[in-house]
Order: structure tokens, then C-alpha cells, then sequence
């Protein structure tokens, strides 16, 4: 697209405090390390420092309160800059347009549904009776609501979510792509003959999600109905793509769950806890508030909130790397404990003076051992 | 919903035995812990034993020959208490009603299909040519059914489920949104040139998936079709959500696979045995009958039926514990044998008297290891 | 399907060049083992030379320099075994016939939407404005196209795919079920109060993605947009079921991904590397070209290309399983370690003749260990 704007009228745009030239001309947005005088580009973070004292960008949107001595480019100070450069990216076409409010002619809405003011249903979308959509709700092509199912205000439902019958979404929520909320609980007991197990037996599962205020879910992931209560995840959270999150458990406020992390059923995971991608929970344990685990780990054992963890048994992070170095270089440990029990055999064998021979032969000592 | 029901009439509902008095009137459904005298709950397992004695619930769903002399509650003596309680949840309006039969005018529906009696197709639902549906079965909005496919009878398929050309779903089957079956097995033959790797080249899959009677298949999980033959899940299977089963694979009667979990290819999984979350199967292994395999076990070779195992390398679970808590404490065992390798070294510089001396330092004693 | 073919037949539909009887009839296709005289089959690699010798197929696709002096069958000698084989497939009907070149009256195709010739449209699509459809692009009922976002030129999509708007894909691709292309990258920035963490900030995602030419995408997979610029997936990747590719990734020409792998933002894959099934790789690191990591294996750091990798701490696939073998019997080498020190506190009390004792109790021994 054939754009270009002042860094004025990008200020205005995003009520930035100008510092600079409000004349300089940019044709679009970069990274701090792409960017060249045509750009604008975004400095959030001090551990980008680097890139910001090198950048060639025209225009930049930063922190309120940062001081940049050495920077060329015209400076745009935000209060809240990754908002403001959603603002920059809409200006330049590179955020979808947020679709206008109108019900498509091909939507199926059920009865009694209650739409607030101003939403927006896509082509395609079934709402089934008794849904309820706050104002500004937007609904893309293909979204399904069950019977009775609520999206808070200004929510956003892409493509091929499922909300099933009774579930609940928050305000302002981002929900992505083929993402599945109210599925049943995964619950069988066994039937058990005299030749052993017969079949499984589902347990029904009467219960609900609610999804609070502020949350994104990500693409493909999917939470489970609780058997009578409700499966919660709570304001602010935000899950990533491919993330399972079972019957009855309760995902705390601002929690994250990188992608592909799986919570197993009625565990509990405190306020602000972090789960790196491919991260696996235990059932019925809980994670402690502000709890960061590395990716891959497995959480077996309920954890205390505000501590960094790791470890496919987790453990406190420092324990864990100690012990994976160890892991690492293993088959040299069992060596070196090959090596004691042959100068401990020489030993008893010569009870004196073989000792030194064994010393010669170096392999016991951690110095050799492999990097 | 303002909802009231008697213990009489829901032991009419699900064909129990009632014993108490039937004239106590319930409002909602509740798990046995937070239930109160105006709620229906239940109770299968004698593992929670604690949690009936202390339960204040006006009316209990119950297995027909519990003994259960100190608990107030009216009980509902069942044969079948899961389903009894499917029942009360319906009552309640806690569960979706089944759709009734017909077929939506959006329905797309092809050449030559054969439809059940009774069988429900919802909104937008695309059935290729020579398609079929068993009687009662019910396809939910939005579901895409490929040539020749085939659904059993009673069969219920949620919203977003692709199944691909040919492949047959059997009876009495739960199919959750954004299930899909039947995609191409991941098959490429690398060609390769003077300069290596040129590319890869498809090995096409015209084989096909067959899904048996009383399979439940969890949200956005993926079986893939076999190459020549059948991917096959045998009768009264359950698949939790996210699950992946690679083309080939042979999944036996009555398995559960829990969330996240991967089979590779051509892998046969024996009939009763239950995988936990995140659990990776290898390509062209055995698991046998009843194995029960720990969550986030990686298993690398065949393994016997009817044990536990665990691992990341998976073994045993016994032994699999037992090396894992000595991995879990791994720096100090190597911490130990840095003692032993400088008591010998001392003991190689001064082979009498020095010993004591070691041994006062109290290094290798595992006694003082870390816990 | 009642279906028949002579060897010669067939030989002219995949161009292949015959050898043996050409009046030889079959029936359907099978593989080596199962096949019999009624059958065509499919022999492409030497690793399956047992079961050629053994094979009772009828008629058999070959690589056209195959020499296979025992075989009976009828042999097709093919330049492209694998796409000869396609055909045969498709002749016995078990292949999707693909939809022939038509717009269905229910897509809905916004304004300036380019479509190339022969394109074909199923039930139901919905392709936003500024759409771009390469010529005998073949999209199935239910995908979505967000605005602008483009897809090469015999490209085939499977229902229920979501490309958010912007992003692209190459020529002759094929994306599976549920499928989803763009959605936003998982970015937040921490807002700290006095309290604490107050809120994510979502980063906005103005960039895009850039799928490349001959590119299989698995069913349910996701590749998350960039935050700037691209997230890229080379020409000739093939990517799994359920595989994550977060913003910013770089995926390099013909990798493998095989299911449930997840790679996290940043990352970038050499040509030709190959990752196994729900194998983890960190953020901001680098895979070398042609590196092959074994399945489960999660990699910390960059690894060099051209060999191969392992563990829960990927390392070089020799040293990652003789660690594994120490830490598969890591009990043992604890029990040696404790007897090593028992013998040497004997030694410290009775520094002389002890150790003969100790030596006799056998518990040191190695060749004792269990296997």
C-alpha cells in the first residue's frame, strides 16, 4: 500500500507527545534492527537498549518517561506505547480492520438471543437460543454459540470457535482461531467383570466455563466444562495456541500459558503463575501465585508461588539446572565411580602401597572428565 | 432457571430405587462437597468415602447396593449411576438437549447419501456424495462430512468436525468440535540429489480410518489415514482433546488416551491400556493390553501389558521412581562421589592414618545429603 | 467399489514402463505384506527388500532401476514411484477426487478478490476484500480467507482453515482441517504496580506470514503472524498434526515437523533439519541445516546442523543415550556409590585387612548391578 504520514499526524493518532521533528515522513513500520529513516518503529523494553542506540528508524513510539540522548528519530512518547502502536500498525493496514456493526443476512440466530448494541455477527455464525452478545461483541464468520452461552462487551470470536451450550466469556476478550470452550470433561469410570475391564463408563458433566475480562485464547486450545461447578479461567489470563485445560480447574488472573501447555482436571493455578510452552500439570495439585516453570517441565507435586521452577520433575529452578548439568554429563560420572571401585578392588587386594598406581592411571579424576 | 423437582420424581426420571423420604424437593445439582439441602448430588466411588459422610445434600445419586448408614439424604439407588445422573442433569437443564430430527435447509447434502431415520443435521452442514448417516444420528451445525463417509447410528458429531472421504464412524460415537479424521498420514520419501536433500516426496494415503462403536473423540484431535489400510480405534475408546493418532495405527478396545498425547505411526496400542497427558508413543511399538503409561512418559520400545510405567524414558514405574528420585538428587550424589575420590587421593598420598581425617569432614556421608 | 485393471492399464496411467505379464488384473491396491494376486502394490525402499521377496502382489510400483530378480509380480518401473502410485490410487477411488473448477452460490467473496483460472470454491467459503486465489486453487466448504491474504496456484485447503488476513501461501500446498494461518503472536508485556503484576499488555502483531511453495501443513497445526515482519515457512516444509510455530520463526526449506512440535518465537530451523513429534525448541536460538532431533526432545540452545540430537536436554544423540543408559539405571550407581563409601569409612576405622571384608559383601561390583 502507497502510504505515508508526518510524525505529527501519527502523535495525534496516538496522543503521543512529540519530541522531534513532526515532519519527518515514514511509509511504514519496522523492528528497531530493519528499520530505516522511512520507518516508524517501537522501543518498549530497556533490554532492547542496544538495538535502540543503533536503530536507523525516522520515528519512534516510546515509554513516556524514557531518556534517549543519543537517538536521531523523531520521538513519540506514550503512556501506554503498545496500544499507541497498535493505533500505528491499524494507520498503515497491518491490524485487520475491526469488521462494522451489522448482522450478516446467511447468521442463524436462535431464540430469545439478547444482542447488545452495536455487535457484529459474520457470515455464517449459529447462535442458539438464549445467547447473549454485550454491545460491541464482534463475531467473525463462522463462530458457533451454544444455547444459552454469553460474550462479554467488546469480546472477539475468530473464525471456527465453538462456545458450547451455558459457557461464558469475559469483556473485551480475544478468542482465536478453531479454539473450543465447554467441551466435556474427559470422565469414565471403569466397569469392571469377571474377565476385567468391560468398558467406560462416562461420567456426565453438567458444569461450566467461565472465562473472564481481558483474556486471549489461542488458536486450537480448548477448555473443558467442569463435572457440576465451573472450570474457570480468570481476568486477564491469557492462553496461548494449543493449550489444554481440563474439567474443574481453575486458571488464576493474569495467568499465561505458552502453547501447548496441559493442565489435567480440578488443578489450580495461582495468580499471575507463568507456564512455558509444552509445560505439563498434574491433577488435583496447585500451582502457587506468580510461579514461573520453564518450558517442557512437568509439575508433579503442588508448588509454592513466586519462584522460578523447571525440570521434566519440577523442582526450584537453581536445583533443577544443578542437577540436568549432572544428568548431562552422566555416563562420565559412572565412570568415575567405575574408576573408584577398580582402585578400591586394588586396595583390597594390596592393602598398601597399590594406591599410588591407581592415582597414575588418572581416571578418577574430575579434571579429565569430558566437557 | 427457576426449577424444582422432587426425590420422587427424579427416581421416576432415572429408574431408581428410592430410599428416604421422596417427597424432599431439590433446585440444582452440586458435587457432594458444596452441595446443601436444596441440591441433587452423587456418589460412585468409594474413594470418596469422606466426602459422603460430611456431604449436606438433600437427595444422592447412588450405586443400588451402597451401604450408607449415617448420611441423611434421600438416596436414588441406581444400576447405573452415571447415566442416572445424565438424566438429572437434563432435568435441570445442565446438559444441551439433543437436537430433533431434521435437516437444516443450509445443509449441503450430496448424491447417493443414505439417511437414518431420525438422524439431525444442523445448520451449514456439508455431506459429499454417497455419504452416510445411521439412524438417530445427529450432526450439529457446521459439520463436514466427505464422500462415502460414514457415521453409526446415535452417533453425535459437535461443530467443526471434518471427517475426510471414506472413513466410518461407528455407533453411539461423541465427536467434539474440531476433530479431524481421517487427514493424510505424514509420509515423505526424501529424494536427494548431488547437493543432498532436494526435497520430500509425498507418499500418498489411500488407505482410510475406521472409528468404532462408543468412541468419544476429544476437541481438535486428529486421527490420520493409513497408507494402504486402516487406522483403526477400537470400540469403546476415549480420546481426550489435542490428542494425535499417526496413519497406521491400531487402537484397541476400551483404551483412553488423555489430552496431548501422540501415537507415531503404525504403533499398536493393546485393548484396556490408558495413556496419561502428553504421553509420546514411538513409531512401529507395542504397547500391551492394560499397560497404564505415567503423564508425560516417552515410550521408546514395546512394553508389556498390565503394569504401570512411567519415565522419559519409559520403564517400569517402580524402577522408574526410584531413578527418578535419585535424579532428582543427582548433584549431591555426584557431590558424594567427589568425597570419595579425594578420601582415595589422600588415601593414595598417605596410604595410613590419613582416613580419619577424611572421614571427620563428613563429606560422603549421605546422611547430611540435601533432602 | 467393484472395480478392475490390467497391469497395462495401469502402467499407462503413471507412465511407468512395464515388465511381466501386461494382461495381469487386480482389484485394489494393498500393501507388500498384505497383498495378493488381485492386488497392486508398492515397493520404494530397500529397507522393505524382505518383504518384496515375499510379497504375493499381483502387480507392484517400483523405482524404474529396480532390480528384483525373485519377484513374480507384474512390474510398474516408475520415475516418481510415489506420485505413479497417486494415480493408482485415484483409479481404484481411494483418493478425494479433486472438486472440479467452480465458485459454490453459497461462498461469499469480498470486493477486488483476484481469482486465477479453474479456481474452485466449496460450500460455504468466505474470502474477505483484496482475496488473492492463484489459478486451479482449490479451496473445500468452510475456509476462511481473511482480506488480502493470498494462496499459490494449485494449492489445496482443507475445511475449516482459517488464513487471517494478509498472510500467504505458496504454490501447490496443502493445508489440512483446522489448519490456521496468522493469528496474532503471543506477546504481553508484564504491568508492574506496587503490588505487583497489574496486567499483560497485549504487543500488537502488525506483521505477517509467508508460506512457502509446496508446503503441507497438518491438520489443526498453527503458525502464529510476526510481530513486524515475517514468520516464514520455507518452500518444501512439511508440518505435522498439531504443530506450533510461534511469530517471528523461520522455517527453513524442506524441514519436518513432525506432530505436536512446538517452536517458540524467534527461532529459526535450518534447511532440512528434521524435528520429531512433540519435540520442544526455545526461543531465539538456531537449528542447524540437516540437524535431526529425536522425539520428546526438547533444545535448549543452538545446536550445529548436520547431526543428530536427543534427551530432555538436547544433546548429540551418542552422548544423549549412553547418558540415558546411566540414568535408566541410575538406582544402581547410587547403590554403588553408597557401597563404595561404606567400604571406605571400613577403611577409615580399620585401615588395614578391612577391605577384603567389604570387597566379599559383593554389593560393589558392577557385574552385579541390575541389567
Amino acid at each position: 500500500m502507497n502510504m505515508q504520514r508526518t510524525a505529527q499526524e501519527l502523535a495525534a493518532l496516538c496522543g503521543a507527545e512529540l519530541s522531534g521533528d513532526p515532519e519527518r515522513v515514514v511509509r511504514g513500520t519496522s523492528s528497531l534492527e530493519s528499520a530505516g529513516p522511512e520507518h516508524v518503529s517501537f522501543f518498549g523494553h530497556t533490554r532492547y537498549g542496544k538495538e535502540l542506540a543503533q536503530t536507523r528508524a525516522g520515528v519512534l513510539v516510546v515509554p513516556r518517561a524514557l531518556q534517549a540522548p543519543g537517538v536521531d528519530a523523531t520521538l513519540l512518547r506514550c503512556e501506554r506505547p503498545n496500544e499507541a502502536f497498535a493505533r500505528i500498525f491499524e494507520a498503515f493496514g497491518r491490524l485487520p480492520a475491526r469488521p462494522g456493526p451489522a448482522v450478516h443476512p446467511t447468521a442463524i440466530v436462535g431464540r430469545d438471543v439478547e444482542l447488545g448494541e452495536g455487535v457484529s455477527i459474520g457470515a455464517y455464525c449459529v447462535l442458539g437460543d438464549g445467547a447473549r452478545l454485550g454491545a460491541h461483541a464482534v463475531l467473525h464468520p463462522h463462530v458457533v454459540v451454544g444455547a444459552r452461552a454469553r460474550v462479554g462487551e467488546h469480546s472477539e470470536l475468530r473464525p471456527f470457535v465453538t462456545l458450547y451450550d451455558g459457557v461464558s466469556i469475559g469483556a473485551r476478550c480475544l478468542v482465536h482461531s478453531g479454539a473450543v470452550i465447554g467441551a466435556d470433561g474427559f470422565g469414565f469410570d471403569p466397569i469392571v467383570g469377571r474377565a476385567g475391564l468391560e468398558r467406560w463408563d462416562k461420567v456426565p458433566h453438567g458444569g461450566t466455563v467461565e472465562i473472564g475480562d481481558e483474556v486471549e485464547i489461542g488458536a486450537n486450545s480448548c477448555v473443558d466444562r467442569a463435572r457440576f461447578e465451573v472450570t474457570r479461567v480468570g481476568d486477564g489470563a491469557k492462553l496461548d495456541n494449543l493449550v489444554h485445560v481440563a474439567h474443574n480447574v481453575q486458571v488464576g488472573r493474569n495467568v499465561l500459558l505458552i502453547a501447548q501447555v496441559g493442565i489435567a482436571g480440578s488443578t489450580r493455578i495461582g495468580d499471575g503463575a507463568v507456564l512455558a510452552g509444552q509445560v505439563g500439570v498434574n491433577t488435583h495439585i496447585e500451582i502457587g501465585a506468580g510461579a514461573r516453570v520453564a518450558p517442557g517441565a512437568k509439575v508433579w507435586n503442588s508448588i509454592e508461588g513466586g519462584r522460578d521452577y523447571g525440570g521434566y520433575w519440577a523442582m526450584p529452578r537453581g536445583e533443577w539446572l544443578r542437577n540436568q548439568a549432572h544428568m548431562n554429563k552422566l555416563s562420565a560420572l559412572a565412570e568415575r565411580v567405575r574408576a573408584l571401585e577398580k582402585q578400591l578392588e586394588a586396595l583390597a587386594a594390596h592393602p598398601r602401597g597399590a594406591q599410588s598406581g591407581n592415582a597414575a592411571d588418572g581416571g578418577s579424576s574430575p579434571q579429565q572428565e569430558p566437557a
